[in-house]
C-alpha cells in the first residue's frame, strides 16, 4: 500500500507557528537542559549535546505539542474536553495538559497497554477508556468518544499544532548551542523530527537533520528509499514510542529535509542506554537510546570529526522493573 | 570494643580547609548542579534540593577529598605516588586525582571487590593490588606497597585533607540553596557528614546537619546513642559505600554537630532509589538513596513543614547488571 502525499513542508508548519507555540506553551513547560559527557565526547570523538526532554514535564517532548494544542482551544472547546487514543507519551501529556488548562482529557488506551502508562495518565486527571489492541478499535472508541461528549480530536503527531510544539525543542536547542553541526532525533510517527526539520532548516545554515530508526520499524528508512511514503506494519522494537507510521503532514519533512535516516537494532539500542545510564547518571527511554545509537553507528553518514552534535533525548519514561536488558 | 577519643570538632577541621580545598580543586572538579522534583516535593511536603555528586567526575563526591589530598603534595611526594584501600568510590577517585597530578596510584582491593569497580580504577590509569576480603589483609598489603615505594597513604576519610576537600560540597551547596533549613547525607566513614558538618556549623545560622545509616551498618546512630565511638561489625546492607565505621577525626562531627542520624531498612533505601530514578530520571546509588529515604521516613525528628531540605547525592555509581530490585 502507498500513500499519495503533496505536500512540500514549508506547506505544512512554518517557523513562526513554532515561535508562537514557544510562547504559548512557555508558562507550562520545562526549558529543559542541555546535557554534556566528556567521557562519551571522547569515545566517539565528537561534542556531542544532549537535549534532555525526558527531564521535561510529564517526562517526555510530547508535552510540548499537547500544550500547545489545548493552549488553541476556545471556551467553548474547552467546555467539551478532548480526545486522543495512544499508549504512550502523548497520553500523559495530553492528560497534564487537558488538567492545566481546566478541561476533561478522554484518553482511548488499548487494553495491552503496560500499567505504568496507565497510572500515569490516571494521576495527571485523565480518563482512561481501555479498547482492543489494534488501530480499528482505537479509531472506532476515539470516535465513538468524540460523538457522544463533543470533545476535540489532539492527534499525536499528524498535526501542525503538535508539530509547531514539538518544534520548540529544536528552537531552545539552538538557542542553547547556536554551532550545531547535525541535529539528532528519533522518528515514530515523525512529530519530533518534523518540528525539528521546521525549526532548524529556517533558523540555522549549518545543522543537518538526521532521523533514527530500530531496524524493526523502519518505515521513514524505507520511505526515503522508496521516495514514497510506505505504512509501518507489524513492528518489532523494544522502542514502544517509534512503533507508528509516518503520516501526511510528517512525511514530507523526512522526505525533502532530513538528511539521513540510520537504523539501528535493539541490540544497538540497549547498549547506548546502559551507556549513557552509566556514564551521565541520566534515565532515557529506549525510543530515546534510539538517537545516540545512531550517532554511534558505523551507518552515519561521513560527518568528519570533532563536529558539534545534538541529540534530542525525547523522553525517560522507563518501566524499571522491566528494564530491557 | 571502645576507641577513646578526645577531639572536638574545631581542633580538626576548620572553615579556612574547606575554602582552601575549594581553591585548590575548582580547576578540576564539577560544581555539580542542584536539582528539584516538584513531585517529590508534593509528596513529602518539603522543598527538597539535591546535590548531585553523582554527577561529580568519578561519579561521587569523592572526588573533591582525593583531589584536595593529592594536591597537596610535594614535588618529592608525587615522585614516589600515593597509595589507598578501597573497594568502592575512593579508589577511582583516587585514582583519577593521580592522574590528573602526574603520579601513580597503588589501590589495594579485596578480591571481592566488583569488576565494574576494578574497571573503573584501570580506566583511569590506576595499578590495582589484589588483596583477601578483610580488613588485616588490606592494611598489610597496603602497609608493604607503602614501604617499596614510599607512596603516600591517602586514608579514604580519616584525614584532614579528605574532610576539607568533602566539605566543598556543602560550600557550593549553600552558595547554590542558601536558605536551607536541614542538610542530609549518608555516613559511611563520615568523611562527608564531617566536611557537611564543618562547613554548615560555620556559614549557616538555620540549618541542621542531619546523617542518615542503612539499619545493617548503624555504627552512627549507636555511637551517638552511647556517647562513644563503637565500630561497625559486620555490616549487612546493600548499600556498600556505608560499610565502614567512623575514624577518631570523624566521630566528634556526628557526636556534636550533626542533630540525628536517621536509620533506614534496605528496602527503604532501593524504593528511594527507584521513587528518585522514576521522578527525576536520575541514577543515584544505594548509599544516597539512604538519605532521601531517611527524609521520607517517619523517624526523622519533627522539623514541620514546607521546610528547604538539602539532600547530598553521594555517588552514583551503580552496577546496571545488578540492580537492587
Amino acid at each position: 500500500m502507498t500513500l499519495k502525499v503533496h505536500f512540500k513542508p514549508t506547506d505544512i508548519v512554518q517557523l513562526a507557528d513554532v515561535k508562537n507555540a514557544s510562547r504559548s506553551i512557555r508558562p507550562y513547560i520545562h526549558r529543559t537542559p542541555v546535557l554534556t559527557c566528556q567521557t562519551l565526547d571522547r569515545m566517539v570523538g565528537h561534542n556531542l549535546f544532549f537535549k534532555c526532554e525526558n527531564l521535561q514535564k510529564t517526562g517526555a517532548f510530547k508535552f510540548r505539542g499537547a500544550v500547545n494544542a489545548v493552549s488553541q482551544l476556545s471556551e467553548a472547546e474547552l467546555a467539551k474536553g478532548v480526545v486522543t487514543h495512544s499508549s504512550g507519551n502523548h497520553a500523559a501529556a495530553l492528560a497534564r495538559a487537558a488538567q492545566i488548562f481546566g478541561t476533561e482529557a478522554h484518553i482511548v488506551m488499548p487494553s495491552s497497554a503496560s500499567t505504568i502508562k496507565r497510572k500515569a495518565v490516571i494521576e495527571y486527571g485523565g480518563r482512561v477508556i481501555e479498547c482492543e489492541p489494534n488501530l480499528e478499535s482505537r479509531l472506532e472508541y476515539a470516535e465513538r468518544v468524540q460523538s457522544e461528549t463533543g470533545a476535540t480530536m489532539i492527534p499525536p503527531f499528524n498535526d501542525v499544532r503538535i508539530i509547531a510544539g514539538q518544534g520548540t525543542a529544536a528552537l531552545e536547542f539552538l538557542q542553547q548551542v547556536p554551532n550545531l553541526d547535525l541535529m539528532v532525533a528519533p522518528i515514530g510517527g515523525g512529530g519530533l523530527i518534523s518540528g525539528t526539520c521546521v525549526t532548524t532548516a529556517a533558523t540555522s545554515l549549518r545543522c543537518k537533520v538526521i532521523g533514527a530508526e530500530p531496524e524493526g520499524a523502519d518505515d521513514a528508512f524505507r520511505s526515503k528509499e522508496a521516495l514514497k511514503l510506505l505504512p509501518q506494519t507489524n513492528p518489532q522494537t523494544i522502542s514502544d514510542g517509534l512503533l507508528t507510521s509516518m503520516g501526511k503532514l510528517t512525511w514530507p519533512y523526512v522526505r525533502d529535509i532530513v538528511r539521513q535516516v540510520v537504523t539501528v537494532s535493539d541490540q544497538e539500542t540497549v547498549s547506548a542506554m546502559k551507556l549513557f545510564l552509566e556514564r551521565t547518571k541520566v534515565l532515557i527511554e529506549p525510543s530515546s537510546a534510539v538517537a545516540l545509537a545512531a550517532v554511534i553507528s558505523p551507518k552515519l553518514m561521513n560527518v568528519g570529526h570533532d563536529r558539534n552534535i545534538g541529540i534530542i533525548i525525547s523522553g525517560g519514561n522507563v518501566d524499571l522493573d522491566n528494564l530491557p536488558w
